[in-house]
């Protein structure tokens, strides 16, 4: 049985953001927050703090609050972080390299084991900040994923491109997709697949600059 | 007035999805769409994208359905990507220069018009990829931004910078902004701000494969 059946969609992406929040308290020293004051540095209430919250358990106490590392510990090990998570990039153009290189993927528990690309140009060639990783060809994905223990797929390819590379993951026993491609990929039910298009974040300041300025 | 101040956020969400859904359809040479096809390829009900497209007018026709085209050309209407919209990237790291070569951002309208970092190393240094820009010192944002008429900043500077920066961009007359460091900014009610946070999608799919496991 999954752990969290109950909870909805939105509460899981708030406590991402509560964790992200808290990390930051607690690198600033502080040991224990409010619902009211959690709330207040997210632009949600104190109610809907407390009610996220308490999907998964009591950790607050009245008048006092919530103890800030206990709550990280407490946040980490219901979103699954406080394990470590074997990915496979696929895709090692620019964005892919971001992805190596950008140390909170490490510190939130994700290792990049392999990086794929078809490019023959770039195969066999060590990458920057990578521990000494090298571009493999993306026809082994089926021997490196299990090899490798990997559950975790990256997506960095172009938009045609991503298709063929996720049903190649799932063949090959990876898990769950991140997937950076601006396309919406086709997965069996109950794949967890998630989407950043950057350009829809884009869009979406354009549209509220847009609308500032009508 | 604002054009559209009654149309809940996550319909504007939905409209970008929608957009890059029938890009991707017009690529593939098709010029009709229902609503249930559209609906379809993003996991939404018929209904919903009904309801989501009548905020905006009125584009359908029953029986034919939406003029693929035609629905492109609105939805760039109303998202405000039928206009270029200038912008500063401050942080010339590996995701700004992710950002800079990414190609889905200047078809989308967004033209990264200037590059600035605090890093002397770089500063005055050509950047691939970007039609010649150099990398400038971040202190020159107050004479940048208007003098290159720039509306939007991009933040990709690690998560203890990111505040002054967002600062300071706004001093200088940036409109909104996109922020990729991992840290909530705190800006002015009103200021259109959207936020990237690459760590979170990773989570989220750690989440719901640790969820399958159990």
């Amino acid at each position: 049985m999954p752990r969290y059946a109950n909870v909805p969609g939105p509460t899981i992406r708030r406590l991402s953001l509560y964790l992200r929040q808290l990390e930051a308290m607690w690198s600033a020293g502080r040991d224990t927050v409010s619902s009211k004051q959690l709330g207040d540095a997210l632009g949600v209430t104190d109610a809907q703090v407390r009610k996220d919250l308490a999907y998964f358990g009591q950790f607050g106490r009245p008048g006092i609050g919530y103890r800030v590392p206990h709550l990280i510990d407490q946040a980490r090990m219901i979103l699954g972080t406080d394990q470590t998570w074997r990915a496979a990039l696929v895709g090692a153009g620019n964005l892919g390299r971001a992805l190596i290189a950008y140390r909170g993927l490490a510190r939130k528990g994700f290792k990049i084991v392999a990086v794929l690309d078809r490019d023959a140009s770039i195969i066999g060639r060590p990458l920057p900040d990578s521990d000494g990783l090298a571009v493999l060809p993306v026809s082994t994905l089926p021997e490196v994923v299990p090899a490798k223990n990997i559950r975790i797929g990256i997506i960095a390819v172009p938009a045609p491109e991503a298709q063929p590379v996720a049903d190649l993951m799932l063949q090959a026993g990876v898990q769950g997709i991140v997937n950076f491609a601006p396309v919406a990929l086709n997965v069996p039910p109950g794949v967890p697949v998630s989407a950043i298009d950057l350009a829809i974040h884009f869009e979406q300041v354009a549209f509220q600059v847009a609308e500032l300025a009508d």
